[in-house]
């Protein structure tokens, strides 16, 4: 049977044609997310929160998540986290037991080193590398609920020696997920709050009399989440605002066309909003991938979400040389990249811009969305041109360090002086020429 | 002569007061900045700059700056560049060269290294840092034009390699900073723009015919500049909103209390919104740095704004033990700390939320903002608590890389397959198991 026009990508470019720049052009700029402005909604939510602390949140609490959490109901306690993890089947614990030792093993590497050092002129400098105090983890409620991102959230907080970890994971209509719960007590999360939407990240951002400040806030969350991370940004730290998901994968004939077919869908059924891009340069094998998604799209619980995604924002590549979709790649900076070609490794090293490479027919994404190691918290909707995924740094700072000498200072000074003076600013070129005699 | 009471710092506190803890809260919640809300007139101009481009653009600048840059005249000339650097005195050029090499071979130190490693489980994975395609660094125009700040901007940019760097600095009324211009072609920079404003916030993030888009923005500004900035995070990456300046000073009863003032007044100077604060164990100490404060005030050019940040945001603060300043520092998370005490390492060893440190009393901070090496693009307004200042990992990003063996698959796909089908995502599920004949 043929694949059938209806469950056809959006796009279907070849790279020769004359229309090729424009159309690629167009696919770069789509605008994926229904943009909701919940801007004003959110300011007044965080000022009340900011104004009136517990009694706000537990209000805000009742009326979108329809739980009550006066009365010191806020924080999920022992017994509920211990019921939680009894609750999870055995595998599932075991599954994410694995997937914690793997993904930790990976972070460890990422510890940064300080540094100190003293140069020619006898200045004494370097920095040191120290954990943010406290940080905040938002778990969404509901179906995106992913127990694997607790694990990906806390594993570089950890690792960087953060000593308050704080989850706020909303609980609408009581609906707790176990695992995540699980997942949080596996990852050494200090508290917890059944708390959500953009009420939490005040909650987090501001303190309240149940729950200290953090200062800085994670994790992914819909419109209200990113719209209040935006605005306590500066208050707090965060760490970017996620936008829908993304795969590319670069594929030459060689490529099993069912597997590439299912790598695109693991992607597509994330959300209508995510985007599945297939480059080639093997017409058979596009076609070949086109007629086994519409085959696998028949059987898939998540087939509506899958199909949206792939008919509204999918999309197929041919390309006459394999170079040319390292090109490509790097103007779609997408969030994960698989390579399944017989020069993978070669074709990697061209790429700039992804948040992370797949590389192998045996890598799918989704391996490395659970138990690779490295973090599935990527930088979406193409800021992997400037951001990365998530990892130990975000939780750390540096902090400088400089020590002059008697005889250090005597040599920089002057030059200090002189820059000082020719800025304007006096008191500068005094605070060094007092030290000199200047 | 007394100091005189119009002389003295906003707050005198003494840790042994009863009142104290309240009283360092104040201080620590002290809103130091008017708020201007400029947020919706920024919008308007980012609107109109992504849809007319440089008209917009050459608009808004003959509005706000006074400055025709339609038909061509956007970008900065090599013969201004040149002429600007002919205008430049000797001694200038030479303490800027100066200060140059000496901040890019400290930012060198800080380039990152790739790692690849392979598992027991045979599991290859790591990481790879690229540089930023494209980064804009914004200038302030008028009497915060510093060609110091050009320098630690452009150098880190450098170190990690960024291929294209372009700065924006308006030129209100014409007028140009020739050291400013002299500085960037120092550094490097590939292309200067004579915008400022939020409209150069937009042409940088959307780009224009003239201009083409960056992927990361950075630089102060003022309060338009730091709503368009982060208005446009997201679209492009941002360093920071930047906030009024600070420094605290810890010095015991052997520091000098006229270079102790001096230091002060350097921070003062900034700004009527910069804070300066005195920690000391000596009251014999607070009070001549008092008394030297209002002494020096006497002669400094910008004494009005250092006279208003000292009387409405200074502060010295009486401690019983030196061990409890490292524990207030860590609280006032200050942009700049200068420790002049017997034991100023040791001090240093106990502070974890500073931007800089400067060790001992032959290191004024002025040292370090032209010439000592580190940058002085700091976290501001008790960000230290989550920032860092400004470094070679701004300018660059990490790209995860994962690739499993057939066997390597097989010995984790099953877990995959487990968390995936946890979480609901049969198609993650099916992506992995299609591959193990599961």
């Amino acid at each position: 049977m043929a694949a059938g026009n209806a469950d056809r990508p959006a796009f279907r470019l070849d790279a020769r044609d004359p229309g090729f720049r424009d159309a690629f052009v167009r696919l770069l700029a789509q605008k994926r997310e229904v943009s909701v402005d919940v801007d004003e909604a959110v300011r007044d939510i965080l000022a009340d929160v900011a104004a009136r602390g517990d009694a706000a949140v537990a209000e805000l609490t009742a009326r979108f998540d329809r739980v009550d959490v006066s009365g010191g109901r806020m924080r999920v306690s022992r017994e509920e986290i211990e019921a939680a993890k009894a609750a999870c089947r055995p595998e599932e614990l075991e599954a994410l037991a694995l997937a914690w030792k793997r993904i930790q093993a990976y972070h460890a590497r990422q510890k940064p080193q300080d540094e100190t050092f003293t140069d020619a002129a006898g200045v004494t400098m370097g920095w040191r590398w120290t954990p943010i105090d406290a940080v905040g983890l938002y778990v969404p409620g509901g179906t995106a609920s992913y127990p694997s991102s607790v694990l990906m959230n806390a594993a570089p907080a950890r690792v960087a020696g953060v000593p308050r970890i704080v989850m706020a994971a909303p609980t609408p209509d009581g609906a707790v997920n176990p695992l995540v719960l699980a997942a949080a007590d596996l990852a050494g999360v200090h508290e917890i709050y059944r708390i959500g939407g953009a009420q939490a990240i005040g909650a987090l951002a501001y303190g309240t009399a149940t729950i200290r400040p953090v200062y800085k806030i994670v994790g992914p969350g819909n419109a209200w989440v990113a719209a209040a991370k935006r605005r306590v940004f500066g208050t707090v730290g965060i760490d970017m605002i996620a936008g829908p998901s993304e795969v590319l994968v670069i594929a030459d004939g060689h490529a099993n066309p069912a597997w590439i077919a299912a790598d695109l869908l693991a992607q597509a059924e994330h959300d209508a909003a995510a985007q599945c891009i297939l480059i080639t340069d093997s017409p058979a094998l596009a076609d070949a991938v086109e007629a086994a998604v519409a085959g696998q799209l028949k059987t898939l619980p998540r087939a509506d979400i899958a199909r949206a995604s792939w008919r509204d924002n999918g999309a197929v590549i041919l390309v006459p040389d394999l170079a040319q979709a390292a090109e490509l790649a790097n103007a779609i900076a997408p969030e994960h990249l698989e390579i399944e070609t017989a020069s993978a490794a070669e074709l990697a090293a061209q790429v700039r811009n992804a948040g992370a490479i797949f590389l192998g027919a045996h890598t799918p994404e989704a391996v490395g969305d659970y138990v690779g190691g490295p973090n599935h918290v990527l930088p979406t909707a193409r800021s992997a041109r400037f951001s990365s995924g998530l990892g130990v740094l975000d939780f750390m700072k540096r902090t400088s360090i400089l020590s002059c000498s008697t005889d250090a200072l005597r040599a920089l000074g002057p030059a200090a002086v002189a820059l000082a003076r020719s800025e304007g600013l006096e008191a500068h070129a005094r605070s060094v020429a007092i030290r000199m005699n200047l």
